[in-house]
């Protein structure tokens, strides 16, 4: 398998959905330019996406929408299970524990951790919630393969030390924080501040240039 | 105020986190190539960033923690309060509702909306649930600057139509779709599923790796 970028990767997540909605229409062909359209990228750049991982396309006829779903699917690894722990358990990793999506994408989380002494041994939706001082043991008896983070932003840099030296080398964090990792250990960051920050600056930019009765910003 | 660029803006939260921290630290004063450093980008690139509002530095001491810090929470408007409606009540839409961190931004959900009879008219953390058809006279009563949407996918593009006919610009969206909106109205997405997918990759790649007896790929 070649090195495939991160943005190669992301852009098969966006065609993959297409894909998805594509099916649910009854559509049974599909062009890289008609790819290319939904998604504001190029023709050319759909086809070389698609050819990292070998030729699936016809000449003329585009691609069959079910086989590149189910191609897309099995190079993201979709159809499989993975192991979650779950390190916070306050209203963010609660709602984790119980969002849909998270176990419809094959994440299912089978450990909760926290540091909390008033949560630990409790119960979240049939799950004990374990003192994070167990983690390392846990992650390898119950052969997890990737950590979520969803604790306060001063928390986060130790609970991924812990991770990291109990082995793990996927983590999905969602604390607002740039966070260190080794080589070798792959982080994404869940980032609601960031976006949240980027509505709020061009909130402000609306307003200021209403006030001037210029046009507004927003649409930049 | 001149056009800054999404990526600048994202920049400059990221700005904002380290010199957060940095007070934290007690750290007085910071340089160009200190930011540039924790950020992985170029000393100039933080220069041009932060000169698209103004000059701070003193060339040779660099800048004052504290002043850039609120320069940059003013440019931000992270200092504002701004009023916020949440459209579906399910598990995410009530994590959201007591998430610390979106409140401490200055987001306060002042509506919940959903289009679930057995929802509607109860109440989550006091909000009681109004009937998505009463969004757009609720927006304008309570002057509400921004919405965001925590729907399943298939819903999520006809809840847009509807903040967009209600005459809102922002739109937070955590479903995992790209969606359409009209020049002037600025979408962000928190895309969870396409963070997923990319640590499920490689996850698969390496496995396979692992299966190769060839180096991992996980740190590519």
């Amino acid at each position: 398998m070649n090195r495939i970028s991160d943005a190669t990767i992301t852009r098969l997540s966006r065609y993959y959905r297409s894909l998805v909605h594509l099916e649910t229409q009854g559509q049974e062909m599909v062009s890289s330019k008609e790819l290319a359209k939904r998604h504001k990228v190029t023709p050319a750049q759909v086809r070389k996406d698609l050819s990292c991982f070998g030729q699936f396309g016809t000449r003329g006829l585009g691609y069959s929408v079910c086989q590149l779903k189910e191609t897309i699917a099995h190079i993201l690894g979709l159809h499989r299970i993975w192991k979650v722990a779950l390190v916070g358990a306050g209203s963010l990793g609660s709602a984790l524990i119980s969002y849909k999506e998270f176990k419809r994408q094959g994440f299912h989380i089978v450990a909760v951790f926290d540091n909390d002494p008033h949560k630990v041994g409790k119960k979240r939706r049939g799950l004990t919630i374990s003192d994070i001082t167990k983690l390392p043991k846990i992650v390898k008896e119950l052969d997890i393969n990737l950590a979520v983070v969803a604790v306060p932003t001063t928390a986060a840099q130790s609970v991924v030390d812990i991770l990291v030296k109990a082995g793990l080398k996927m983590i999905l964090n969602f604390a607002p924080e740039t966070l260190k990792t080794p080589p070798g250990v792959t982080i994404r960051n869940v980032n609601m501040a960031i976006e949240l920050e980027a509505l709020s600056y061009r909130l402000v930019a609306s307003e200021m240039s209403r006030l001037d009765g210029k046009p507004k910003l927003s649409s930049i």
